[in-house]
């Protein structure tokens, strides 16, 4: 849209909305436009929510997760198991796996997958702490969730590598059929590695 | 998503990505997700954005287009025909016609299209307004531009039946084939359409 068609404080937030991932000019507009009809509180909350959302959260100094008060939570709970670690790419996985509520460990999050194509090495995540966590702690296994992609994969093989001097067992989460999934419609690499994983009934 | 996994400012902001339209909770984490990784500024800006549209917005007392300046730049730019009055459902609207740049008149925004269903009547649009403005006014024609749709037609309709007193030519846009458009693949109601307003080639 050009800029003299619409009044320039609406032009401003359609091209914020626009910056926001999955988010095209058409949207944006269709988001700004409701904000406009929308009652004035709504639009006043969203605009404390985006303001509040980095000045009040920080990453813990320990488990690097994103959290509002350092150590965060997951760190402190004396409930957890502190021979269990799960090391995960994103702030978001910690939330998945919290949800299916079978894991009681610690987490470690890396913050990305060692990718050459976009530039990211070991250093730029958060291995070299991860590594000191392992030296000082009392860890007997490390579920290396990384993403079942080709990064997530590299990623947790070169974690293996670094980690093999330490005297921890080291997993990856199972590949199969997801929980409902139809075989017909499961592609062949799942399906070939849900085979090679299959399970005995006992 | 429950309130105890995430801190509560990630929480708050997801929860209002996911009051706008189209955003459900999962596209609200991920743009939450995003400004938790991306610069302080983009933030910052998009927060500012917010808090400014409805600040710096109103509505044109002449046409009720947005604005920030009252009257709004098409009411007060002398170039354009005062014979000549557009009528839409809604600012988005103006921005569309704005751009096929082959309307030069005056607009009027309703600010929405009756509809039993969700309780809207006349008297929640810019009616009055418009027909004050068609009282006072040197207006020719007046083109009822609503939307192609059940409810804008009824608008058009009761807008025509209002107007009739007044001697306006009123007009409807042409239904017909998208330019661009291919026969195979058009809905009979709009092909019907396009074959009665067949037009001759001169």
């Amino acid at each position: 849209m050009t800029n003299d068609i619409l009044p320039r404080s609406v032009q401003r937030l359609i091209d914020e909305f626009s910056r926001l991932p999955g988010i095209g000019p058409k949207t944006a507009s269709r988001l700004t436009f409701f904000l406009l009809r929308a009652a004035n509180e709504q639009s006043a909350e969203l605009s404390e929510a985006v303001r509040l959302l980095k000045s009040s959260t920080r990453l813990c100094s320990n488990c690097f997760n994103i959290t509002e008060i350092d150590p965060c939570p997951t760190c402190s709970d004396d409930a957890r198991d502190d021979t269990l670690l799960c090391v995960v790419e994103e702030p978001l996985d910690v939330v998945a796996i919290e949800r299916s509520r079978v894991y009681l460990g610690r987490y470690h999050v890396l913050h990305g997958v060692i990718s050459p194509v976009e530039g990211v090495g070991p250093d730029d995540l958060k291995i070299a702490e991860l590594i000191q966590r392992i030296e000082n702690g009392d860890f007997i296994e490390v579920i290396l969730a990384t993403n079942a992609t080709l990064e997530g994969d590299s990623t947790a093989l070169y974690l293996q590598r670094r980690l093999m001097p330490y005297e921890v067992k080291m997993t990856r989460l199972a590949r199969g059929l997801p929980v409902g999934g139809d075989l017909e419609y499961t592609d062949e690499v799942t399906l070939g590695r849900a085979m090679e994983g299959r399970q005995e009934l006992i």
